[in-house]
């Protein structure tokens, strides 16, 4: 008997990844989670029937949503991520010494215990000591808050689903009051090719530049994501991602990486004229 | 009823998509040609079962393989194509005014009557006075040829059936004797992410590199290939694809592009640290 793990990557689009065995499957308050052993990607985390994460190409994700940010401002020291239940994220982030604190904003604590117990790679940085966890809305959690973060990690699913309320105005407004006058706030960007995708990239894209006065978008190859073409916001409050990149500062820190490079951080922000005109239209 | 067509892009991976209705479906002396329309992808070409190009994106592809080494040489007058039977390449190569005469060297007559009656979008140019057809085996066109094109585009199927001969040395060496002093080859060069393309890439990019200076690789964004993640090889006598890249020549062109431009163009050689370490091993 084969075992097939289909994503319905749109209504007429699936893609499908043979499977070793299911490890974990759980239906919890928020969500369905699975965690599957696949023959070609190694373990894959899915939520209620999407793929989030793959040991295959995970640090594809995880080092571009955190090195872009990190390098651009060499004093980020507190950083707030909402979302990322299996820590590849805060994992990313722990790699670099200017951190003093990341406050990570789960809404759903059953994928952090089964990165826990299925996905190490993932989540073996979650108890580190400058970790502090909460399994809270982020929504609500950013309510409020002033001049406290340097960086904000939105790392969320796509716009449906309980990951809707971090696509709104009403959000990113929390988010620019909550960072620091060096503020950065970087978030899933979704992509430009499927149609669903393509619109709340757009959408996603076109709040932020109401609230904050640089507003890009750059791209990154993730071959496990609907098309493997995705895309980070970058939005901030002063410092711009290329011109204010700190190429030396990237190189003392002499990290070893499997993706990121100077010269992929600059060229992530070329785009392609399709994905232009998306933004612009 | 639902129609799918499912690539199984490896044994382990399978992408697929749904279907209107198959267009043409034939076996000729040297492969399976089936041409499907399709509900998101439109029009797809499919050879033994591999898809080869879609409507929606083939100008990802055609874009780059093109304009690339168009761009590096604003001298090029007489190129030649092996393979691309759908035509696309030859469209647009047909935009630039520097181009005399283009020969078109493709195994398989089938392929281009497909494309002629099937799709328009590529197949559009390849009647242009400028264009010679030939009907032949590409390695052995080139045998013996002397200092006679500026360019060189192997627009190949992977190195397995009627498209391996594409990959070997002897026919690279062939090339190389058959272009001008500025020369340059462009090929199809597999992709970094399965190791089946993984292996393909470095083979041809090491063999590339025994017999021409000027080696890179630049990639692109291709969904409906396997991973999406592609690149093409840019082998050149003398010209550097990055150095002598020509933006004042590209932007005189004023091209309306829907991929390329200059940023896209430069940002196509930075390579992330796995695809790097690929190619030096």
């Amino acid at each position: 008997m084969e075992l097939w793990y289909s994503e319905n990557q749109t209504d007429n689009v699936k893609f499908s990844m043979r499977v070793k065995e299911t490890l974990f499957s759980k239906k919890s308050p928020f969500q369905q989670i699975d965690v599957i052993d696949t023959y070609d990607f190694g373990r894959v985390l899915v939520i209620d029937g999407w793929t989030m994460i793959t040991e295959k190409d995970e640090f594809i994700y995880h080092e571009m949503i955190t090195h872009v940010p990190m390098t651009v401002n060499p004093n980020i020291k507190n950083v707030l991520v909402i979302g990322a239940g299996d820590g590849g994220t805060v994992r990313e982030l722990t790699r670099f010494p200017s951190i003093e604190h990341i406050d990570m904003v789960e809404l759903d604590e059953e994928v952090v215990n089964a990165a826990f117990e299925h996905l190490p790679f993932t989540s073996s940085k979650l108890k580190d000591e400058k970790v502090s966890l909460y399994f809270e809305d982020g929504i609500k959690f950013v309510e409020g808050l002033e001049n406290k973060y340097d960086l904000i990690i939105v790392d969320s699913t796509d716009p449906i689903g309980p990951g809707e309320g971090l696509f709104t105005v009403e959000f990113y407004k929390n988010c620019y009051k909550a960072l620091t006058e060096n503020g950065i706030l970087v978030n899933q960007g979704e992509s430009p090719y499927y149609d669903m995708n393509r619109r709340e990239m757009k959408r996603s894209n076109k709040k932020l530049k109401e609230i904050f006065p640089i507003c890009e978008v750059y791209q990154y190859v993730i071959p496990t994501y609907p098309s493997g073409y995705w895309f980070f916001g970058f939005a901030s409050k002063k410092l711009h991602p290329v011109k204010d990149y700190n190429e030396e500062y990237y190189k003392s820190l002499n990290l070893k990486d499997r993706y990121y490079n100077s010269e992929v951080h600059k060229a992530a922000f070329a785009l392609p004229n399709y994905v232009k005109e998306l933004l612009e239209e």
